[in-house]
């Protein structure tokens, strides 16, 4: 049994979900572990981790509109507003979903059910280069 | 040290919170390590897990309220509809609650509080089978 | 490689957010683990964990101010009122955040971004003791 570490970069274009289920997939394959669990953590709390449906593109689409009617930008009461009106927002919306994932590896690969996809929500409006730091015991 | 992988499937009958803690012991127990760690992974995304109360069931009836509110059935603005009213607020509720739980063991047993219990959160409105993956490594 | 286990308390003031991520790194970095995972898990369902930005201090503020406002007291829809009317707010704010935090341990140190601070985010108004159970492997 062993701990493996990997450090991987997403590049976002703004707001919405990126998948990047494959580049978890190809490094997992790679440390050819039988069994074990895998964490996937965020280094940001203005992007944050989410499990979706990977079939129909629409339902990240109106996942992304309901974080932006439930946390506005723009609200008044806001007091933290110096790093731009879609920060904080960012930060309520990062609260609400994932900063780390973990998933059980079974037959050296992800548990993951046919459905879903692993994506990078960004919540801030420009592009950014988000890292994430994976961990690997199996 | 070991990793020992099952799994488990919980039957729902519609939109609620259905609670699974003793499936969960069981197989912790039957399992024999003192220390350890147990990751529950639902391998769905319009069902999720949460630790809740386990005392007055009307906590879980409340909280089912609050997310039938906060992402409401029907709103007109959903892209996402072929698959029914029901099913793109479920993936907004599985987004804003669990994908997976780690709870550490100790003493042979999860180290759950006395008032926490374990559920499986069914966002759909027709009964289903769910699977859920569990890891637990000690 | 071997199991950790920790318990910590975190006493708070009411309502809001307590930094503890000292609390942690200082066990951690006690346990002279180069690589691992380490997991927090709160035995709660009136509070709960979330890591955010440890800058701004407005942050926390702001955060705690929207949960008020997204899960009021004194909703007259509430079934579970008997426990004061704090209670049922906190277990849907416990509910849209965290139970339990995973993060992988790099060269010896919890591999958090440099802006990311770990809080237990209480959500009662009257002062708590309030038990953490710490688990590392490595």
């Amino acid at each position: 049994m062993a701990h493996r570490t990997h450090q991987l970069e997403v590049r976002t274009r703004g707001k919405g979900l990126y998948p990047f289920t494959r580049d978890v997939a190809a490094w997992v394959g790679a440390q050819g572990a039988a069994t074990g669990l895998l964490t996937i953590f965020i280094q940001h709390t203005s992007a944050s981790l989410v499990i979706q449906e990977n079939a129909d593109p629409d339902v990240c689409l109106d996942l992304a509109d309901f974080f932006e009617r439930i946390a506005p930008e723009n609200d008044p009461r806001y007091r933290h507003t110096m790093e731009g009106s879609d920060d904080m927002p960012s930060h309520i919306r990062a609260g609400l979903t994932q900063t780390h994932l973990s998933i059980p590896i079974v037959g050296g690969r992800m548990a993951l059910g046919t459905w879903q996809g692993i994506y990078v929500f960004e919540h801030r409006s420009a592009p950014q280069r988000r890292t994430l730091v994976l961990h690997l015991i199996g």
